[in-house]
């Protein structure tokens, strides 16, 4: 049973590396962002959009996180940023040392934002902090609306839900507000948005609110 | 990291539990089949109608896994079914242990059919025996084709693969013959069937083979 797996002291022993990360990338006024979902929602497409509209103005990198391929991390690559693939071999979600282990692959004197892609997942990957700042989660409307409630943990971390495939909604029995109420009565604070990541519906909200969380970083941790 | 949770030892505890729960079954001469997928790939519809498809015919039942509510399960006793709910509380996966728990909620002389529906994930279900005769998988043509090799450990377990909303084909960018050839290169044996469980496209076919391995399985064990 996974639960053993993720006893209080292998989660205190990955927070204590989620620090040193955090630490890390700070000291550098990086800011770095965990993108959860479950498999099929959208985030590599999401990235490789993200890396065409915000690459030029700041200097991003992302981190692929897979059970195997490395198929994700070439998708990205040919968007011109710095990327580097993490092979879980079987696990479900990254780990903080996993990270730590790979974030001296890039020179973090020469980034602004750090993408990691979380392995497809929406139970595991939530209780595992990486040294991020912020968790993000992709909900596709064809996944369903009851979601919040069968996976409260992830919807409850994320500081925003990025609702995908919008496009899809007349072709789907998907209520956009029950999914919204539902979410929020888990995450008072919760950032929705609604995009199409295949029509770029909604993006531009997206890239405005990375900016801001990214100035708002540098601002705060001032180089 | 998970990986700790599911080692060899644990593995080998489970596929005992999983072999009682196996033999169980079968001095009943009761089909059972672990139907897994990511989360919103179309598992609980799929079993509401299949409830009301086959359920005068075979005497059906159904176990629902989340990690919490009950909601799935309720849908499933509005079509006049019996279900139980187990909550893994966390857990990523059912384990044999759990199902072992809640077989004696059914009067097992009186089924023919027992459908394990599991949690929503793409990786640790298919590591566990449950003591099911099959496991079967739904993958929403809205996940993509690049699934079977970035999941091959389901795909290569699976006895038969459910292509679900394949009304949604005109509207995604999904390749059903690459998705195809690439879950045989898995899995040469794999049964593949497209399916949509909102309009019921192809969804004769799936009932036609269930009813095969339900058959199969009382001339095996024969009552």
């Amino acid at each position: 049973m996974h639960e053993i797996g993720v006893g209080a002291g292998l989660l205190a022993s990955n927070d204590a590396v989620a620090r040193e990360n955090r630490q890390a990338v700070n000291s550098h006024g990086i800011y770095v962002l965990n993108l959860m979902s479950a498999p099929g929602a959208g985030k590599t497409s999401l990235l490789e959009r993200t890396a065409d509209a915000m690459g030029q103005r700041y200097r991003m990198a992302v981190i692929e996180g897979d059970v195997q391929t490395r198929e994700d991390a070439d998708r990205i690559a040919r968007h011109g940023i710095p990327v580097v693939q993490i092979n879980t071999g079987g696990a479900c979600h990254l780990d903080a040392r996993q990270v730590r282990d790979h974030l001296g692959d890039f020179d973090l004197g020469e980034l602004d934002l750090l993408i990691i892609e979380n392995v497809g997942n929406l139970v595991c990957p939530a209780e595992f902090d990486l040294g991020e700042h912020d968790k993000v989660m992709l909900l596709s409307v064809t996944e369903g609306h009851d979601k919040p409630q069968k996976y409260p943990v992830m919807f409850h971390a994320a500081r925003a839900l990025l609702l995908n495939k919008i496009d899809l909604l007349p072709h789907v029995d998907f209520d956009v507000e029950l999914a919204e109420r539902s979410s929020r009565a888990l995450n008072l604070d919760l950032d929705i948005l609604r995009i199409s990541v295949r029509t770029g519906d909604g993006l531009q909200s997206w890239y405005q609110w990375l900016e801001q969380r990214i100035e708002r970083t540098q601002r705060i941790h001032a180089r």
